[in-house]
């Protein structure tokens, strides 16, 4: 099959790799109708984490399946499925409590951004929809990880019906972070951005201010937004030390920073978090968990996340896309095989 | 009045020093009918926290008031009170989010360990109960600060009823915590306690089971008792690097560790946190919000907290207190002035 292959720094690629195959009993492999670029693609993209050279990459995708294992009886070929990016078994302990990112048997997708992908635990991982048209994909595309991540961080944040709620970080996830602050009722909800495109999907996701500035002057900003008192809950969507310095600045003291973002050279600010009683929960999104309600939200029409994708692209033009998120002149493109 | 004071690391005395006198319009002063060493005093004693040579010491204790500023209007002289060490207004919006631990007009007992204390925000920071048998002073001094911190980081770790619960130190706040998660209703709680007088009190108090083992033994032992899982919920009761790391490596997925150890070079394991998303809440114990639920439990007979001190010495002996404590003979010395 075509499938997109890092190779280095920068060194994006697409090629001729090995079509997935039923290893396991649990797997399934689906025909990939959709994927798409990840803002944690980025980090192997930039040489800050590291990558083996000519594997596969892309960990969100939807599709058809094709084939299943043998021990696979809830899904057979023909379904049209999404795709958490975390696979999970759905019986172990961890997935019982809600917590399917640590789930005993964990899988990803390892080739979203190409022809195929294999899933494995794929009763357990998948959610079967109807076969969508081509224009509702992006929405579905965005179940597999960033909705679902940005969702789970306002749920590890406790985001509450009339509370104040501040978004770090303005790509993909934290844009949906605020769209999951909106559905569950944040009155104030402040996006900071400073990237007017971004600026308008945050509002049209229910930001109700937004914060341009960085580092102590976008923390003083905030801060005088909600009183002087600090945020009643604080998502943190991007993963670096400035960040998360600056999700802990405008916490009110009892509040906790729901994160998110793939911690890269984070130290957590302890002595501070002891002196003003403010808490960090979050981590990896367990998707699944939060799939059906979300497939409810998108199918009922309360929530679009596909307006985070801004562009869309043929797979022989990945390579492409990925220079265009690095770059920041694309928040989250589309990969179509 | 004769006080405790500081003069360096080691170097404990009883000397001379001004009565505390009412300084601003809400100050109360308090004749100290009872105080006590806290662990966190041993911070100082140790060098591991700077002090100011002379300095008094000492932030728990319980006593009558003496002398009421003009804008005090709940207290009188001849109150009996119990004094949260830290104090609090009562009125801000952190007081009012029960997080008075982070009152903006934040204060602390200074001279706990002496004759007379300045309370601060008199109104907002005080409890007064029935003149006590001096029978009854441990429990109520317990109240000031160590059932509170107990009871504060099991709130914090989220103890449900029916839940496992481990408690990482076997000090004062830890034996506490023990007996918090016990009122609430915890099904298995885990010790980890090395010392055979400490353990017998966690296992008056309510713990299941008790790990002797430190470090990567420990763990693995506690591990074990939760079926592989880990814990539903991890009281971090010490503030050491490595007790926290115990902490994390104990808690499940999903679970949260409640931390009310003053951190001493503690650096957090966020890439842990992130994948088995563990979170992290707790910090400074807001005493004032807890105090009438645990004064009713300790009038009621529910709790004992009181069992933590397992010596009592008159204030000119407060040295040998904190020998005794420092190097672990006692657990937590009441000082009579």
């Amino acid at each position: 099959m075509r499938a997109t292959t890092i190779h280095g720094p920068g060194d994006i690629r697409v090629e001729d790799v090995p079509d997935p195959t039923i290893t396991l009993p649990t797997d399934a492999v689906v025909r990939v109708a959709a994927g798409c670029i990840c803002g944690s693609d980025l980090w192997g993209y930039r040489g800050q984490s590291r990558t083996r050279p000519g594997q596969t990459i892309g960990h969100e995708c939807i599709g058809e399946v094709v084939e299943v294992g043998p021990e696979v009886r809830d899904f057979r070929a023909g379904d049209f499925v999404v795709v958490p990016f975390d696979h999970c078994d759905g019986t172990c302990p961890h997935c019982l409590a809600g917590v399917q990112s640590a789930c005993l048997n964990l899988g990803m997708t390892q080739s979203g951004q190409a022809e195929y992908a294999r899933v494995t635990q794929a009763d357990g991982t998948l959610v079967r929809t109807d076969v969508p048209e081509p224009a509702a994909y992006p929405s579905l595309l965005a179940l597999t990880d960033v909705m679902a991540t940005g969702w789970h961080a306002a749920v590890a944040a406790g985001v509450r019906e009339g509370g104040s709620v501040v978004v770090v970080g303005d790509g993909a996830v934290g844009l949906c972070g605020v769209l999951a602050a909106s559905v569950m009722g944040a009155e104030t909800i402040v996006a900071m951005s400073r990237h007017e495109s971004r600026q308008q999907i945050a509002t049209s996701f229910g930001a109700t201010h937004v914060v341009a500035e960085r580092g102590e002057e976008g923390e003083a900003a905030v801060v005088e937004l909600t009183g002087g008192v600090g945020a009643d809950a604080v998502l943190e969507c991007v993963g670096t030390d400035g960040s998360m310095a600056t999700a802990f600045a405008v916490a009110r003291p009892g509040s906790t920073v729901g994160f998110v973002g793939v911690p890269h050279g984070v130290e957590l600010p302890v002595g501070r978090m002891f002196q003003k009683n403010v808490g960090l929960a979050g981590g990896m999104a367990p998707v699944r968990r939060y799939l059906p309600e979300l497939l409810r939200l998108v199918a009922s029409g309360r929530i679009d996340p596909g307006r985070v994708f801004d562009a869309a692209l043929p797979l022989e033009e990945v390579a492409e896309g990925y220079r265009a998120m690095d770059e920041r002149r694309a928040i989250k493109v589309q990969i179509n095989p």
